[in-house]
């Protein structure tokens, strides 16, 4: 974000594309969005992209410096050309998403994941305000990761680095998307604790998640109805999330003993609606992890939430020197 | 290293404190060493760290440019105090290691943990020779590693970045000596290897590695004794240096998805002593690895053994600016 010159955010996620202007101090202006075409050809969604930043150009009260550019799933940041994502809309593989911006709309395009566009937008903005070693740890459909090193994003020689979600935590767990056995994201996002319940329920028949999936027809379980059957009291219910928090737990103190970081942020949607789990994070850091990154780390929330993508998309062009 | 100048370099491990002058091209001179007193008191220790540095000064010849310490177990590089550490001889945590050197020999010093500084010669003569991303992995009667990021050391904000031997890989794994269960150290280091020998062998009487542990007057079995066994054919033997294998390759996998590096050097007494791992951890990582880092990283062995972390030592002075 050039001096004080607002600038051009689009951030591209499974569910939405959304777009805006953001001013020096994180202000969003004219934020709009459009659901994400999922059955749309790889040229629609560029299309919906260039058309979508093209509005929040038009609305931007003086013109924009640049756009930045954060999406779901694995990307070159050298060349803004996509790579193959496991969770994401099919297509999207090898898109030139970045030199496509670039020649439409005849700006300045940096684009990164949307974890590391977040991890930026809490670090000027939010929960890691200040702070130059921090990990930014998403839970939600997927599991991504962003690590703040010394001030500088660790991209890897790739600019792949980060996949945190793609640790084996439980060798013996479920089957990962990634085709691995027990990944962090097979144990403890979102639909893996949806699965977790569907399982439960179909082994139990008669137990409350089995007349709760009854009652939808006898569609797969997802990860807020667990949530909210825990919220009433469900036994099973309780213990499938206090199974995927524990590992969440876990993994976060591995984190401090790997990066010594100052703060782990938690956000997505599934860590946002278990605030117990930064407590039980934080006392089993204090307890578990090697010294003296201990005593040095703190276990918080995302302060910006489902924003972070989009704020942090405008301090991509800053990465850019 | 400071332009062609030598540096001393001084290596505290578990077992040999070593000491020797390094020239800009890697070469040793003059190296000695004495046993690590593990009986010693702090002081003993000190003095006889500078002792074995003053010793190679004189040696030297030309003066040196400074003096650069490699050390076992966790150290402030900022500060060069110790601090507690899990698996070196008592009484080294919070002794002023570095200020001591300084005032003692009158020379600038550089502290460093012992894998930092392997890692480092690694990347200036050995098998990671002009790589910017690499980690450094030393599986022996510990398991630690260093991440170079880059081209810098991941430090953390204490410094004490780099634990990956103290990573949750079996939840319901043996207990290590850090209080959590199932870290790769304790699934995969020496000792850790001779206890499950151990375990099987008193609940397998008669079998071959009771036989042996009965030879031994009944002391409890080592890392090196069920590699011997293994190489003999013991089939127990060989069953748990492969789960020990598998934890390990699995946990490279973890790397590749963590770091995206060029390179991951295996080295340490136990991964040395089984060469299968590198080509397995190969396989494991074209296989199971994220794209495209799949297909970027490379495993490969340890060039310079036992000698990373003295060649390392002398690299430290350049890290102080």
């Amino acid at each position: 974000m050039a001096k004080n010159h607002p600038t051009l955010a689009l951030d591209i996620g499974g569910t939405w594309i959304r777009a805006a202007t953001v001013t020096h101090d994180g202000q969003l202006l004219g934020a709009h969005k459009q659901a994400t075409p999922t059955s749309g050809s790889p040229s629609e969604i560029l299309r919906l992209c260039a058309q979508l930043a093209d509005e929040a150009r038009t609305a931007s009260p003086v013109p924009p410096y640049g756009l930045g550019v954060s999406t779901t799933g694995p990307v070159n940041p050298r060349t803004g050309i996509l790579y193959d994502p496991p969770n994401t809309p099919a297509g999207f593989s090898g898109l030139p998403l970045g030199p496509y911006l670039r020649e439409q709309l005849g700006l300045t395009v940096a684009v990164d994941r949307d974890v590391n566009a977040a991890a930026l937008a809490e670090q000027r903005f939010g929960a890691a305000r200040g702070h130059t070693d921090f990990v930014y740890l998403t839970i939600s459909t997927g599991i991504g990761a962003a690590v703040i090193a010394d001030g500088e994003l660790l991209r890897g020689t790739d600019g792949a680095a980060g996949e945190l979600g793609h640790v084996v935590v439980a060798p013996d767990g479920p089957m990962c998307d990634c085709g691995r056995r027990g990944c962090l994201e097979a144990v403890a996002s979102g639909p893996a604790i949806g699965r977790a319940a569907d399982r439960h329920a179909l082994a139990n028949p008669g137990s409350g998640l089995a007349l709760l999936r009854d009652s939808l027809g006898g569609t797969p379980l997802r990860g807020h109805h667990v949530g909210a059957a825990a919220l009433n009291g469900d036994p099973d219910a309780c213990e499938i999330l206090a199974a995927a928090g524990a590992a969440v737990v876990s993994s976060v103190v591995d984190i401090v003993n790997v990066f010594n970081p100052q703060r782990v942020v938690l956000g997505g949607s599934v860590a946002m609606g278990e605030p117990c789990w930064i407590a039980q994070a934080n006392a089993a850091v204090r307890q578990s992890a090697l010294q003296p990154g201990s005593e040095t780390a703190r276990v918080v929330a995302t302060e910006l939430g489902d924003n972070g993508g989009l704020l942090g998309a405008a301090l991509l062009l800053d990465q850019l020197a």
